[in-house]
């Protein structure tokens, strides 16, 4: 047994047991060592930053780690938007980043680079496992560390020669670490504070969007507390069954319109609220002036927990509203827009379905009809680096193959990670992925408004458009191995679209837009 | 006139007139100044990687800084491979990262990120522009810390409110740094102990492999110096009428036996050669056992300048050897390989072409005839992160719009970077991209076998081939609007490429071998 053996039964005694991996010569110990220990599932992924947010998707369904397996530091590199993502989600993600032998690193080799500083950014914990004795160990604190609330990526840093050399360590076992609930006097200062103000709100995210958090938060929505979630959530039930707060709008102005008048903000498993980006006057945080704030449980805490005891402590009844199940009777027609995919969608998507969404502009379309599909989930861009929506749908088809996942995805976004469509047809997975093309950064052009910057003129266009040459997003598909079709009305989108969730297996669309 | 123009008109000012760009809100104003600025040449693309990578390109040809614009941290994180390599190729770059307004930074928005730590490992300097006031000055500070040698890339980081407040700062002139020439004592040192050794040989890297240095290394070689150049060069003249040094060898334990007997390694223009990986039981260090070292020129220093008085303290010839012009007679025939796909090349390459190598294993049937072919530069891959060989091609040909560009991929590097394709349709660019599809991380499965994995089995297997599902490179080319062609025989390939070779414009091959 050598180091990589160590690391990965260690892997596996901690239920790690999938790994996203792009890896290279640092990391054959690792790959050779994957044929003795087959309960961990090998996933090729042609660019680390699918393997990341591959990663990402398995912890958000999983809720325990998936590792992944990169080459140095430019591997690691490539990986950094979607682990950004992922530390915005809150995903535990084990990242396994290949190094050269300890005694060769001083030499200064052409992949040589500064890991550790490389890593920092984005990892609640990063160690190097430095000799193949201490792997085993290290290995078990590193999934301890993701595991740990708030939770989020976390990087072990794996020299070749801990993984060629022997040794006899036995796997190590990780810590179960436990979500504290909030004291009693947050519960009671949060029902004090409710009961004296005149238009209380309720902030949640997080942990809190979960089916159980969204449980408690529809008791206090029963109770006359409004209930608002976080713009972009990690993983939240919708449809039939589901209660359905309303959500903090993007842009900050809107947000603080809509919120007008309101003297108390509570939060659970989320924080105050920012806007997106600053812009020339206009507010950077979203809390009402003169509204006072309070935190019922931080992102540490177990939020669920704080709702339950406050919905106690305010008498409120034992269930809340939840959404009722209406799909749109008629199949729509006409040119395709992204309101007519939402009814398509909405009519078509199947119980339990996943639904992975980088869809930028279009989203707004799917989620209004969505409301009231047949109960699913959705895994939302927690972090802003658009990409993540192809490999989450990676991610979360190998976490649960029982469900039907559905990546939406923005044209712009869609290309940054486009090798996810071969991963997809390799592993057969049962993704629809869907690509709405209107060739074009569309959110720039609107931000572009906003941030005072005026019209786009000739060169600034040239940064915000894509059609020329316009992508052909079906030969794309097609040459990554995936049976694919492009729509133009919403007559064919239907079409394709409920063949797509009545049969298993990947199937990709292009939405022309 | 705001920050972002300051920055912009400071950039032409110092002959800064590219910039790569895949930009997001906080860059919008950026991206309007560029209507006011159209000295300065936007190339949208549609991943970072790709443009880091066109960055590199660009400033090996161009020997001065390109701009790239990228949007925070996650977009640089997309960049960090390529700018490894520009790094291992110390090329100047100037990295515009966007960040939020420098009051938003507190609030910690979805995109908020560490950019100064995630910068740090690849940037020989990082600064952010806190006030508009700031950025020009910084600006060309940053222009002259890519430019002084080794030179490399730098990163400046942009905060929005920077950008969009109103400054009257003139456009600031960056201080041009000067490479100091080796002391009169080091040269004499190097003549002395060359006098003495029985098997002497002289290492040349970096600037030392430009045209001028190649010039001075050939009057040593014909002085009995035998000359070695580094494995990797981030710019080398390579056919008839350059001098062809002998090239470290990939395998350390082959360089090694190569070398045995040499009694000095004297080195110019870069230091001592290790090896790529380590293996177990083999040498790290690839200087023969009881070799003398000494180093006429680091490369911070003036190599040719240190090469030529060398060559006049030795008394060499004032020219020495050069290739002859020696094309391969009859086209070749058969069932593709490289070797076959070199032939075609060495044929048909004009005068002039670049030719940038990502081509991993099938590099080397290139490489040979080439050396007698007409004239042409080699840009390699410095830093070992695969997906180099299309964005260094990029921006070469927008560097050097009237030369032949040729970009040379294996296939699991090409997939890297793939969305370059586009890029080179978009800007109608004079490249000639070749994928050599083998179906495999051909590399991978030799080094398998040389860090003592033994034999990959069934599991070990998944992370090594590409061919299931074979990936269609006509397809996606076309489907990024390249004209594209697949060859599997001698035949084709050769008339593929000397038809793309004829004409002028962007042509894809897929060359099955």
């Amino acid at each position: 047994m050598n180091g990589a053996d160590a690391l990965i039964s260690t892997f596996v005694a901690n239920e790690v047991t999938a790994c996203f991996a792009n890896p290279g010569t640092s990391e054959m110990q690792f790959v050779a060592a994957l044929d003795r220990n087959p309960q961990m599932r090998p996933v090729l992924c042609l660019f680390e930053g699918v393997a990341t947010g591959a990663a990402d998707g398995y912890g958000r369904m999983a809720d325990r780690p998936a590792c992944t397996l990169l080459h140095l530091g430019p591997g690691y590199g490539n990986g950094v938007a979607n682990l950004h993502n992922a530390r915005r989600a809150f995903t535990p993600i084990v990242n396994v980043v290949g190094d050269h032998a300890t005694y060769h690193r001083q030499y200064d080799a052409p992949l040589n680079s500064d890991i550790k500083t490389l890593v920092t950014p984005n990892s609640l914990w990063a160690k190097s496992a430095d000799s193949p004795d201490a792997v085993a160990g290290l290995a078990a604190e590193a999934v301890a560390a993701s595991m740990t609330a708030p939770c989020g990526p976390v990087s072990l840093i794996l020299p070749a020669d801990s993984a060629w050399l022997e040794t006899t360590t036995e796997p190590a076992i990780a810590q179960k670490p436990v979500r504290p609930a909030p004291k009693g006097e947050q519960v009671e200062a949060a029902a004090r504070a409710l009961k004296d103000a005149k238009k209380p709100i309720i902030l949640i995210g997080g942990q809190a969007c979960r089916a159980e958090g969204l449980k408690e938060a529809a008791r206090l929505q029963a109770a006359g507390v409004t209930v608002y979630a976080d713009t972009f959530v990690s993983r939240q039930p919708r449809g039939a069954g589901a209660f359905a707060p309303r959500r903090m709008q993007y842009f900050g102005e809107a947000a603080l319109a809509e919120l007008e008048g309101v003297d108390l903000m509570i939060y659970a498993g989320t924080t105050q609220p920012v806007a997106f980006f600053a812009y020339p006057d206009r507010p950077s945080v979203l809390v009402p002036e003169g509204a006072a704030t309070l935190s019922l449980a931080d992102r540490a805490e177990d939020a669920v927990a704080g709702l339950a005891a406050l919905a106690d402590a305010l008498g409120a009844p034992k269930e809340g509203p939840v959404q009722p199940l209406k799909l749109p009777d008629a199949a729509p027609s006409g040119k395709l827009s992204p309101q007519l995919c939402g009814v398509t969608v909405a009519r078509h998507l199947p119980e339990g379905a996943v639904v992975c969404d980088d869809s930028v502009t279009s989203g707004g379309g799917i989620a209004v009809p969505s409301m009231t599909a047949r109960p699913h989930e959705v895994l939302a861009l927690t972090g802003g680096a658009i990409g993540a929506g192809l490999p989450l749908a990676i991610g979360a088809a190998v976490a649960c193959p029982d469900r039907k996942v559905v990546s939406l995805n923005g044209d712009g976004a869609a290309m940054y990670t486009v090798q996810s469509l071969w991963t997809m047809a390799r592993e057969d997975l049962d993704v629809c992925a869907v690509v709405f093309a209107n060739n074009s950064y569309r959110i720039l052009n609107i931000e572009m408004m906003r941030t005072g910057s005026g019209q786009a003129g000739p060169q600034a266009s040239k940064l915000l458009e894509l059609g020329d040459p316009a992508i052909d997003w079906v030969s794309l598909a097609k040459g990554l191995g995936l049976p694919s079709v492009r729509c133009s009305t919403a007559e064919e989108f239907e079409k394709a679209f409920a063949g797509a969730m009545a049969n298993r297996g990947p199937m990709f669309i292009e939405a022309v837009i």
